[in-house]
């Protein structure tokens, strides 16, 4: 009879097939999380699912999970190993009893010290990073995939305006960002998809800035919020740019560029359409303006488990897009040590075009505050 | 003239020149934000910073973190990449530049997809993982660590007393969670220092249980919360478990057995006892009891950036605790089916003898709800 964990293992034993390895390797993560449907820890202490080519999968367990790890139903050998006597012998019976030569792992999540513990246990064992076949099966979204995300999303947008609804001049960008916090767990999030970037002024012009405590937001500034909700394993990535009581010309022209080139990506989303089309057409907006010296990043990134995730959207990566695939539009135009504008939305391929996920909108907005 | 950042770079070449290694390579995470005194992210994106045991350091930077690497001040050499071209000419450059043949890395922070670009980069290279010795820079806080725990510290237990006080018989795990983070923003948390166990009944037996949707707590339910806020960089860490309106007789003998052994682990708190020796104490209260069958864990482990860090508090590990370590005191009994108690403190090791962070009321406790 088919088991669900079964099923949802052997695609994973088809990757390995294909990769021409033994066997895959995942350890707790998005990839982890998605085949257990469970979520794990792992800190300092090696936890690791071995699925063969062929064969019955393998796990090792670190003994205090055991009681977790029986909720999911795993029917094939465990090697569990304690705190006090350390994980070396675990892993030599785990690759003792996998017999294989050859094992592909998840390179953006299996640290160092999982990789060293696996050679420690088995010299020859040869190790490929297979993040980008092992992680495509995440591309292709379920409808509860896609209705759990729409959750997340529509929780960050909620919190979007309630916290826009509440900026005043005066306020540090660590006090605007303290507040859109609390008002997303208020509307309902799990976690943050990662700490939220709120960057007024200058800081609006590095892309990935922290919050300051000794910055005060001023008329004239550019505000620009990139944050998202965490729920039920699913992470949002929202990004808006508006400007605090009045815009300059510049400011104006800099966000018609830049929406521009969001809308013109949204332009040519649908089923079929490769990741280097779209970065295609959206930075070559941006380089058609006179801010092309302000490009700092690619379009976007898939969105799913992980914040950032397959398909990458850059020039060069001609992956042509499934229906059911999630990626977020966000050209940027920044100029060190004067502002930036970033326009971000959560896109949905499908057969005829696309879905917007996020619906706030993206005029420009003067605040009156 | 001495530069902060370029001495707490030299601390760093000091720990390669002891490994015997040309370098140590730090990627974002812990110890790379204290050194940098910025926290970046890396998601897809290899961000390293090598510091060679003689010569100046090199980094490899994200072309979209230039502006943002600027603020940390840092004068020597920086390769950056752009996500259109990737990463690989700035791993040739970097090495090229460095003119090194060994690397000491930390193998619970970087991850394998940096350490194959390296090993690209310069197949010869021989790569270390050299996370004890990198890591144990931050087993010694500094005053200002100290407050900064502690503010993190008292947030997460104001947390629990308004959490605490609001829990009524009937509500699920998730939705007691649910109040728990809520809560723990409200008071000033900038994040959580991971996701909150909120278990309940036999999910109290399961170390790391997450809260679950379906489970309505009950009369005489032992309820677990084992949670931490983050607050400007630092984590914090507290369990406490209570019984809901009733206790059984073994409820609390088996409490006292876990409370007698947090205590018997304070007792023996100062400057010079080892890890091993704290361990032992209290893995010896628990052993010596009839539930001696019911322990899962080690006591702790050490507490600052890291939810998890150096010293781990198990038998084996010899390491002398200096006074301004900070580690976590946290004996549970978990049996499996029925339920599991945990007490889990915060403790600073002093001179003379220990400093408890963590404050919140250990008695037993049966709530009214």
């Amino acid at each position: 009879m088919s088991h669900p964990l079964n099923d949802r293992l052997s695609a994973y034993a088809t990757v390995a097939a294909e990769l021409g390895v033994d066997a895959i390797a995942l350890v707790p993560g998005p990839n982890f999380t998605r085949v257990v449907e469970h979520s794990f820890m792992s800190h300092e202490r090696p936890f690791v699912l071995v699925v063969p080519a062929n064969g019955p999968a393998a796990a090792l367990v670190p003994n205090l999970e055991l009681g977790s790890w029986e909720l999911v139903g795993f029917d094939g050998a465990v090697f569990d190993w304690r705190d006090q006597t350390g994980y070396d012998e675990a892993f030599a019976g785990l690759m003792t009893h996998l017999n294989i030569s050859s094992l592909a792992v998840e390179g953006q999540v299996m640290r160092v010290f999982v990789h060293h513990a696996l050679k420690k246990a088995q010299p020859d064992l040869k190790i490929l990073d297979g993040e980008r076949e092992i992680s495509a099966l995440r591309m292709l979204k379920t409808p509860a995939d896609i209705a759990t995300l729409q959750e997340a999303i529509d929780i960050s947008e909620r919190a979007l305006h309630r916290t826009l609804a509440s900026v005043k001049l005066g306020q540090t960008e660590k006090q605007i960002e303290q507040t859109l916090v609390q008002n997303l767990f208020a509307e309902g999030a799990d976690d943050l998809s990662f700490a939220p970037i709120v960057a007024a002024g200058d800081g609006s012009a590095r892309p990935h800035a922290k919050a300051r405590h000794d910055y005060h937001v001023k008329a004239g500034d550019a505000l620009l919020l990139d944050f998202g909700a965490r729920k039920n394993g699913f992470a949002a990535d929202i990004t808006r740019t508006v400007f605090l009581d009045h815009v300059t010309e510049e400011g104006r022209a800099v966000y018609d560029t830049v929406l521009r080139a969001n809308l013109a990506g949204l332009a040519i989303s649908r089923a079929g359409v490769t990741a280097h089309e779209i970065d295609d057409v959206v930075t070559g907006v941006l380089e058609a303006s006179p801010y092309g010296d302000r490009i700092r990043t690619k379009t976007g990134h898939g969105l799913g488990r992980e914040v950032h995730e397959a398909p990458y959207i850059m020039r060069g990566n001609h992956v042509a897009l499934p229906a059911g695939t999630v990626y977020t539009n966000e050209p940027g135009l920044y100029e060190i040590d004067n502002f930036g504008v970033r326009i971000e939305d959560d896109i949905l391929i499908t057969e005829d075009g696309y879905q917007l996920l996020t619906h706030f909108p993206k005029e420009l907005m003067v605040l009156s505050c």
